[in-house]
């Protein structure tokens, strides 16, 4: 890895210099501060230049590098390669003065590899423990798709604690609202369940990503890894692909309608995919709960070139006949316009707890009729409204026998069973 | 009825006489004061002893007025009983010296004949309009069957407002919380929706009876009668007794279940039975919610020596697998309990939103049977707990079509319609 680096180093130190440009290759990540996990083959090299300076030339020397290459794009433009075997992020950015100034998220990544380079010396360990636990819990990458803690996280985790088992110690009593400041300065207030203050920038909460729910999976584990250790703590589990047979099974055995629908992904990275399907699952999820019906549980994927939305449903046929609210009966011109609106009710006018009802036939007695009908009327998300619009499949109950892609069906198995590890919580 | 009532209140005296007894009859209601509408014929004489007294002896002198009598039960025991075509109540009370001593609601009655007696002449006929309209509207009775307005209420609104029209111009308008004080010596906050502060109770709220439904039927009622006045609003609707026929139509139309659960009335009057008939009402309901089912609408009555309770149900069959919310998972104790109680769920346990959450085989996927089991489980009332104890039936669907009692058709007709007279709301 050193020799890949150094290698990857000056070679962007040669093509700046044969185009007269003054571009400063850092290394920084875990390979920084040996502090990566063993399957971890990525390397994260940033070409910073001077605040004014272009940061297009920096990306042209960056693709100059990898000529085999995929470009890819968060804040700003970047390079994605595979070199000797290593995943290569080759990320431009401003070599701002103080983190204060930064001018891009990335600007702050070198002062992270400093900060956490001249401290972890002797604790690289610690790190590495702490990191293939979170791993193997389910709650390690603070990308929008798992919402966990992300490897600097971790390492700040041991700077503040000291050690593994002193984190696990601490995290297993913490509650929504831990707050954690390592250099006592910070300003501002956060409304994230965990919150550690940025050592090198006193606005930002480094655990802004990590979700509730990823957050107390880890307060859990720590709690059972402590009352229980075990090796197996450190192996991330991954369910089997369900067999048609386990499916069938499964569906029998629930009773609930799964309404599945499967579209192709639009071509962006997952942290711009994964909060669109989350924005689409909670628009659809309202829809469906306010017309009536119930979701007894709902998420999100992407497999192969495919992205889903999955509900399931736990009442998805209603009657004929549908209860409308209106408004307080003595506002006059609201109830006029209300029963304007419904001039032939099955039953009704009524008052009901000061409110005008009518009741009238339902327009979706299915909920999979409702969501064709007014899927394009709620809020999708910029790629995803588009992506759906270019055509989706919906599948109902066992029509979800037919996708047969073992990806989906992993993400199926784990789905239905959303067992957390026996004894974790 | 002045000579019935004369003849009432000399045989009280010499029955008194005759058992040295100091009782004073008065009368008392709308007869009293000339405010009695054409069709009742209602008469309440009230049979005064001082607050020492014995009013047992006066219950004894009712008894003995009307040999063939029906002993009923308010606060105290009263007598009620058919002459020469009236509905007398012979009610014994202390005559206290002010409302503010007395000792049982109907004391205070005396006073309340006396305020209006007094000041009610040459309005007589506004007070009659108003009753007859608040009878054709359907609000018209203060007890707890009906929750409407008292012919005492209606009396003070002519004194207050003036005229029949005023009252109607001025009800348009009133909102939930209006409150009028005739004496303007009102002491006590009330929490009804209308407040009318008694004038010879400062204490005390003469429409406390009066629920927010009915007020603002009333409310509609005089803005529609303002908007396009009309005899009929003096009529009260009664619906037709559905036919099998109509009934079998009505429930194809709306897709719902009916789950009518009917037993034999117990024996008190109808102030008693009603409330307790509503809270059972909530009750079920609340139970059928929070099982994941869903209530339409309810609705309760009585008919013949019957009582029943009415749910309409838009969600009667759950799947199979429920959802089971614990508590926060950083309460330890609570966590391990619940977990203990759910040790082989279908999935989970996991954590959503920060609880542990199970889910395991539903106990009752159908409504009917999840009432059956849970009914005595539940708060039903003093009276109602032991009639429902006694057997009761419970029709599910179509299986109401069984019950072809005239009364029990008609107050099907009012549930399935709902609808108020048109042009009223």
């Amino acid at each position: 890895m050193a020799e890949v680096s150094a290698s990857l180093m000056a070679r962007i130190q040669d093509l700046a210099g044969e185009r007269s440009l003054a571009i400063k290759p850092i290394l920084v990540g875990s390979a920084a501060r040996g502090t990566w996990l063993a399957n971890d083959h990525d390397l994260d090299i940033f070409l910073g230049v001077a605040p004014g300076d272009n940061l297009a030339a920096a990306l042209e020397v960056a693709r100059a590098v990898a000529p085999q290459h995929e470009e890819k794009y968060a804040e700003h433009a970047y390079v994605h390669a595979r070199v000797d075997g290593y995943d290569v992020d080759l990320v431009p950015c401003y070599l701002v003065a103080a983190a204060a100034d930064l001018q891009s998220a990335v600007d702050r990544t070198p002062f992270h590899a400093k900060y956490v380079s001249s401290r972890i010396q002797g604790r690289e360990d610690e790190v590495l423990l702490l990191k293939q636990f979170m791993k193997g819990v389910g709650v390690y990458g603070s990308e929008l798709k798992v919402g966990g803690f992300s490897g600097y996280l971790a390492e700040l985790l041991i700077l503040f604690y000291g050690s593994f088992a002193e984190v696990l110690q601490a995290a297993g009593s913490w509650r929504p609202g831990q707050r954690l400041d390592p250099e006592g300065h910070g300003t501002a207030k956060h409304i994230e369940p965990l919150i550690v203050v940025d050592p090198v920038d006193p606005g930002r909460n480094v655990a802004a990503a990590l979700t509730l729910d990823k957050m107390l999976l880890f307060v859990c584990a720590c709690r059972a890894f402590l009352a229980g250790p075990d090796v197996d703590f450190f192996s991330p589990q991954r369910p089997d692909p369900l067999s048609d047979e386990q499916l069938s099974l499964l569906l029998e055995a629930r009773g609930t309608l799964p309404i599945l629908i499967d579209f192709e992904a639009p071509p962006v990275v997952e942290d711009v995919l994964y909060p669109q399907l989350r924005k689409a699952e909670e628009s659809i999820s309202a829809l469906l709960e306010r017309s009536g019906f119930s979701v007894m549980r709902s998420d999100i994927a992407s497999y192969r070139d495919r992205a889903l939305l999955l509900f399931e449903m736990e009442v998805w046929l209603l009657p004929a006949a549908a209860r409308r609210m209106g408004p307080p009966v003595w506002e006059a011109e609201h109830l006029a316009r209300f029963l304007a609106a419904h001039p032939m009710p099955l039953s009704g006018p009524y008052i009901r707890e000061g409110k005008a009802v009518v009741e009238e036939p339902r327009a979706y007695p299915l909920a999979p009729d409702l969501l064709k009908a007014k899927l394009f009327g709620l809020s999708l998300g910029r790629h995803l409204g588009p992506a759906l619009r270019r055509g989706y499949d919906i599948y109902c109950g066992r029509e979800i026998l037919q996708i047969k892609d073992e990806g989906f069906r992993t993400f199926l198995a784990g789905f239905f069973e959303a067992r957390l590890r026996i004894g974790l919580l």
